[in-house]
């Protein structure tokens, strides 16, 4: 397997990183190959912007517009599409990451906003499911400041499978990945210290990573299952695609 | 009433620029104060790193750790201390932002983590309706490229008010902030046209912000309320604020 790990953490040094080592020498050891997408260290751009479009944006700038002109046309600039380029390659994808605010640090969202540009991850007329990562595999990795309790179905901060839910539904299964469990560290910064807990983690981060292959998804509906009465795909958007293929992925 | 506007899109000549301007016109004819912060424009810095602290973060990095420090001894950067002056200064804050990968754009995401510093907006013993932005009230306002059909209760995309609700919830309501309903508008795209609807547009947003102070806030349940039993405040973090007040915040 291919597998490229996306890291959005400003310390290396951190829990974070260590989970990333773990998981490069855990999956290069089964045989896998691993590529690294470390943000912080790549001072990756977090905001998409006029600067996005060198070659032309749409003027008002319309961002689905311009990316799927600048896509089409391989104008994309080159840090974004290197990291398209990862994502061919990738037939998994580990997303490694502190929970703040709820949600992904915004390097990450940015990483998304940037990467999955239109015509690339959206804007094909596939989707949930159908999308143009069908086949491939995803999954998050996320460290948890709270406790498990307090995330928990009635808990005080809402279960953490709804707060995932833009990521691990409307963002990754939404372009076609297979989203796997999330792997949750909770009560996280007791683990930085590496004392109590910590090779119960180890342990059973590497059963997770030593079954990427194996583990069942997690079963969300296809917009293909027919559970779904469809609307938004009636809009028809201002911008189009001028490319066709016979699987609307170019 | 002092109102905050803050803005996430990256051009100003768009349907997010419009309600802004539809907003601060509305309010001040309302004679209310209203001051903007338009995040693009202002260049403003989405990811929290290592430069966010240079009279010294921690070693390694601890965002939260780092944060508290430099608040308590005013060593913030610039700009993160004028948007916490801004902060201080509102009554009711809106965000108005387009809804990207079902959650707020990143460069508003990196606003949230370099401004509610641990200290100012967390870590000070208080959340979930008992925050230090108690007393104030925030209301997001979000235009939606897909269909109000689609976000419904059991629409392909899920419902939008728990997609929103890291924000309205986690961020919003675990600060302290009172939180309206969202002000949602759906198939966003054709309405950039200011075509067909667009004057009911206008009219439900006028009507809502003539409302802001009688709008009734999302009804959650605090950590006050008993209905919960805490357990993340049973850990000790690694970091604590060294300024003591009767209230906690500073």
């Amino acid at each position: 397997m291919n597998v490229l790990l996306v890291l959005a953490h400003p310390e290396r040094h951190s829990l974070n990183g260590t989970l990333v080592d773990i998981a490069t020498r855990e999956l290069t050891s089964l045989g896998h190959d691993v590529q690294l997408s470390d943000l912080y260290r790549m001072d990756w751009k977090a905001t998409v912007d006029q600067a996005d479009f060198p070659h032309g944006a749409t003027d008002p700038l319309n961002v689905a517009a311009a990316s799927a002109r600048a896509y089409e046309t391989g104008q994309l600039t080159d840090d974004v599409k290197a990291e398209q380029e990862k994502l061919r390659w990738a037939d998994t994808v580990i997303f490694q990451f502190p929970l703040w605010w709820f949600s992904a640090p915004a390097i990450l969202k940015g990483w998304i906003e940037r990467v999955f540009s239109a015509g690339f991850a959206y804007g094909t007329g596939r989707s949930y499911g159908d999308g143009c990562m069908k086949g491939k595999r995803a999954m998050l990795s996320v460290t948890i400041g709270g406790t498990e309790h307090d995330y928990s179905a009635r808990g005080i901060c809402g279960p953490i499978e709804d707060l995932l839910f833009p990521l691990t539904h409307g963002t990754l299964f939404y372009t076609g990945f297979a989203t796997l469990p999330s792997f949750l560290v909770y009560s996280a910064d007791r683990l930085e210290e590496r004392g109590e807990g910590f090779s119960e983690l180890v342990d059973r981060y590497r059963e997770r990573l030593a079954t990427l292959e194996t583990t069942a998804p997690i079963p969300f509906r296809s917009a293909a299952s027919g559970d779904y009465d469809l609307r938004t795909r009636e809009l028809r958007p201002a911008w189009r695609l001028r490319t066709r293929t016979a699987s609307g992925c170019i």
